[in-house]
C-alpha cells in the first residue's frame, strides 16, 4: 500500500532592517509558509504477527522557484525503511533524529516561517544522514534512539544549515561527523514531557566551525504540553553547548498557545535565546492566524518580531538575514494544501 | 483527488550548419520533440459554494539522458497552489505567466522542435518564480495578469534561457528582476482575440545582458486563431523592446495552419523575425506531420528551415546553434506518449 | 496504466583496508545494498493489434542521504518510451543496452554491494544516453542491438562511472562518445547461453583516459545459466579492450549458485579478473544469505573478499576503495523493500 501525498505551502512575506542598512523587502519565502513545501511517497507492508515494513521517501521544494531543498537532494527531508512490531520500530538511513521528536509535539507553531526554530536553525533540519534508529511507546513512555555514521553530506556543494558538508564515514578518523541522540517521553494524549539528547561531532569541512572531529555540539532539550479543550499549551528548554576550540553555550526558552476550532487556529509564542556570557541575547514573539478552507486547505497571516541584543544577528523568518543587532518585524499571508 | 500525469517525446534529430564550418549533426534533442518530456502530480479539492483548491508540480526532464530541466530545477515547469471560483483563479508560486497564455491556442506547433519558440528564446519559457497571477474567463472574455518579485532563479549554476540567474527579491535593489505581465482576449472557442504585455526588470549577474534593475524587456502580443471544421489557422505578432544600455526593437510574426483527423494531423507554419535598424533578419518554415497510433501515443515527422541574413544565428531547432548568417534545415522523427 | 514502484534496500557495511593504511570504515552504502534503491513510474498502452507502447522512467537514490544517483540525474536509471508488438520492442532513450542484458541472468548477485560488477564498474552502469535499442524473442532465440549518438552526459559535474563525461552528439567529431552494443542469446527458462558486444568511443574529457573519440573500449560478454529445481548456476566470461593511447586487455571470469527456498536464498559467487601482460590481477569471493519476511521485504547478509594481486585495487564493496595491492574483507548486514 503505497500513498503519494505531500503539502503546498507559500505567500507572500514582508520583513524589514534585512541588512545594515535596515532595508525591507517583500519576497516569497523558500523554506517554508506555516509547513514546508514536501511531496512524498510512503507504504506499509503487513508482515504478519502484528510486524510491518514501513518506509517514507521525501522530498522538499520551494514553490517559489521550483528547485529542491536541503542543497539539492531528491529526498532530502526523509529516505528510510523500517520493521515495525510491538517492540516499536527499527528504521534505517536518512530519518529524523531525537531532537525533532522531543519537539514536533510542544513546538505549537513548527517550522513556521516566524517561529522558534529561527532562533536554532539545526532545529528545523533534525535528521541525519546514515542514520539507524529505534522508537517505541510502552503505556504512554516514548523511547528513541539514533545514532548516524556520518551526520550530513552536501551532494550539490550547498551549504547552508540543511547541508553541513560533515558526511563522515572516514576510515582514518572515525568519529568524523558521526551523532548519537536519545529520547525519553511521557504522553498520555492530554499532557505530556519529552527529554532528548543530542550530539554531533565535526569533520573536515563542516559548517559551523565544527571543523575537526573532536569538536561537538550538543543539545540537550526539556519541553512538554498541556491539552485542555480548544487550548494547547506547549513549551520547552533548549540547551546547547558547542565544543570547538573554545566553548560556547547558550540556553534557548520557548512557550506557546493554541486554540483551534473547526474554521479557525490561533497561536502565539515567544521564546528567548540566553547566549552565555555575551549581551547577543534574542527575544521572539510570534502570533499566527488560520483559517480553514478545508480540512486541507488553509489560509493565514503570520506575524514576528524579533529583538537582537548586542551584535546578535537572529532573522524573524525562516532563511532570512536581518542587520546585526537590529530588530526585525516580519508579516506573511499565505496559503496551505494538503495532499 | 490527485493526479500523476507525464509526457515522454523524443526522437532523432538531424540538423545541418551547426557552426560557422557548416557540420551537421545527428543526435536526440534535449528540450523536445513535439511536446517537452514531463512527469507531474496535479489535484483539486472542491471547497463548496463553487469553489476549489488546485495545485499543480511539473518536472521537465530529457528523455536523451534522464536529467532534470530548468537548470536542475525538480518541479521547473510548474510549482503553484491556486483557490478557483467564479471569480477566476488566483494562484501563486512558479507558474506560466500571460506572455505564455497569449501564445498557446495561436501558435500551432507550441514549443516543438521546429517552430516560432525558436526565434525568441523566452517564448518556451515564459513563466516566473515567484509570482502572483490571476486568471479569468467571464463571457468569451479573457482576462489576466501576474507578478513577480524575482522572474527566474538559477538553482543550480546553469545557464540558459530557462534560468536567467534574476533572481530578484533584493531588499536594497527592489526593482531587480521584477516582472509584470496582463493579458486580455476574446476567445468564442471558433475564433479568439488576444493581446498581452510583460514587463521584465534586470539585476546583477543576469543573463542576456539585463545586469542592472533599470535594464528592462518589454513583449508585447497580439494573437489570434480560428477554427473551422478540421482547419486551426493561427498568427500572431510579437514586439520585443530591450533597453539594457542601449536599446534593442524587433518584431516576430507568425502564421500557421492545422489540418487534423483522427489519425493525421499536418501542420505548416511560417515566421518571421524583423530586428530594427539592423539587417540580421530572420525567417523559419515549419511543416509537420503527426500520425496518432492512439489517443495518447503518437509517431511524428518534422521539418523545418531557418534563413538567417547578415549575421543572424537562430538556430532552427530547440537548444540547437547554428553558423553566424547561414541558413540551416533540421529534419526529426520521434515519437510521443502522454499518460 | 501506470505504476508507481520501487525498490529500498539498504544495510550497514564493514571493509577493511579501505586506503594505504589498511584503515576500515562502518558506514551505510550509498550506491546498493542487494539492489540499488530507486523510484519510477512506467506504463503501458494498449495500440491494438497485439502492439502497445511501453515507458519507463526509473530515478536512482541513495537512502543513505538521500541524494540522486548518475551523477544527480531525476531518471538516471531508465528513461526510454517504446513500441512492442510480435516484431520485438523498439526503444528510445536513455536505457540499458545489450551489456546488460547479456549478465542480468547469469550474474547470480546482480548488483549487489559485494559481486562481480565491482571489478568492472561500467558492468552496474552498462546503461546509454541518447540510444535507439531494438529487443526481441523467437522461438527462445534472444536478439537485441543498440546504437547511442553520445553514451554518458554529466548533468551535475559529477565524476564516476554512472557519469562519465562523453556526451557526445558533436557536429566537428561525429563519432565522439558513439556506442554500439548487440545480444544474441538462446534462453530455453530452464537454460540459456547468451553473447553481447559492446563498443564505446571516447571524446574530450570524458573519464578513464578515453579522451579522443578515436579511444575505444570494448566488451565482449558469454555468459549461461543452468536452473534445476531450487538451483541455479550462472557464470560468464567478459572480454574488455580498451584501446586509448595505448592498449589493454583484460578477461573477467565469474560463476555463481544459487539456492532458493520460499523464506531462505542462498547466494555464492567467484570471480576472477587476468589483466593481460600485469600481474594485477584479482580475485573476489562472495557469500550472501537472504530471509524473505514477506514477498516483498527481506533481511540480507553479505560477506565478500577481493585479492588484489601486484598494484591491483579493486574494491570489494560497490562504491568503496582499497589500498594499492591490499585484500579486503567487507560484510553488510541490510533490508530490502519493494513496492
Amino acid at each position: 500500500q503505497v500513498t503519494l501525498y505531500g503539502v503546498i505551502d507559500t505567500g507572500i512575506e514582508r520583513v524589514n532592517h534585512t541588512n545594515a542598512a535596515g532595508d525591507a523587502v517583500t519576497r516569497m519565502p523558500t523554506l517554508t509558509g506555516t509547513l514546508p513545501s514536501r511531496w512524498g511517497v510512503r507504504g506499509t507492508e503487513d508482515l504478519g504477527n502484528g510486524a510491518s515494513a514501513v518506509f517514507q521517501l521525501e522530498s522538499q521544494f520551494g514553490p517559489d522557484t521550483g528547485a529542491q531543498g536541503q542543497g539539492g537532494r531528491l529526498f532530502g527531508r526523509q529516505a528510510w525503511l523500517g520493521l515495525r512490531g510491538s517492540f516499536g520500530t527499527l528504521s534505517i538511513g536518512r530519518q529524523s533524529n531525537m531532537t525533532f521528536h522531543a519537539l514536533v509535539k510542544t513546538d505549537t507553531v513548527g517550522p513556521s516561517i516566524h517561529g522558534v526554530t529561527n532562533m536554532d536553525l539545526y532545529l528545523p533540519n533534525a535528521r541525519s544522514d546514515n542514520a539507524l534508529a529505534y522508537n517505541g511507546v510502552f503505556n504512554n513512555f516514548i523511547v528513541g534512539a539514533s545514532h548516524s555514521f556520518g551526520r550530513d553530506a552536501n551532494p550539490a556543494g550547498f551549504s547552508g544549515p540543511s547541508a553541513t558538508n560533515c558526511p563522515g564515514e572516514s576510515a582514518a578518523d572515525k568519529r568524523a561527523c558521526r551523532q548519537t541522540t536519545a529520547l525519553l517521553g511521557y504522553d498520555t494524549g492530554t499532557w505530556a514531557v519529552f527529554t532528548s539528547w543530542d550530539k554531533q561531532h565535526g569533520g573536515a569541512g563542516a559548517s559551523n566551525g565544527l571543523t575537526r572531529s573532536a569538536d561537538q555540539e550538543r543539545r540537550r532539550v526539556i519541553s512538554g504540553y498541556y491539552l485542555r479543550g480548544a487550548v494547547k499549551l506547549g513549551g520547552g528548554y533548549i540547551k546547547r553547548d558547542t565544543v570547538a576550540g573554545s566553548r560556547q553555550e547558550s540556553g534557548l526558552y520557548f512557550l506557546g498557545a493554541s486554540i483551534a476550532d473547526r474554521l479557525w487556529t490561533y497561536d502565539v509564542q515567544c521564546a528567548h535565546l540566553d547566549v552565555e556570557a555575551s549581551p547577543n541575547d534574542t527575544t521572539l514573539y510570534v502570533a499566527r492566524v488560520i483559517y480553514h478552507l478545508s480540512k486541507r486547505t488553509a489560509l493565514y497571516g503570520t506575524w514576528g518580531y524579533v529583538r537582537n541584543r548586542g551584535s546578535a544577528a537572529i532573522a524573524v523568518d525562516a532563511g532570512g538575514t536581518v542587520g546585526r543587532g537590529l530588530n526585525q518585524s516580519g508579516q506573511m499571508l499565505g496559503v496551505r494544501h494538503v495532499f
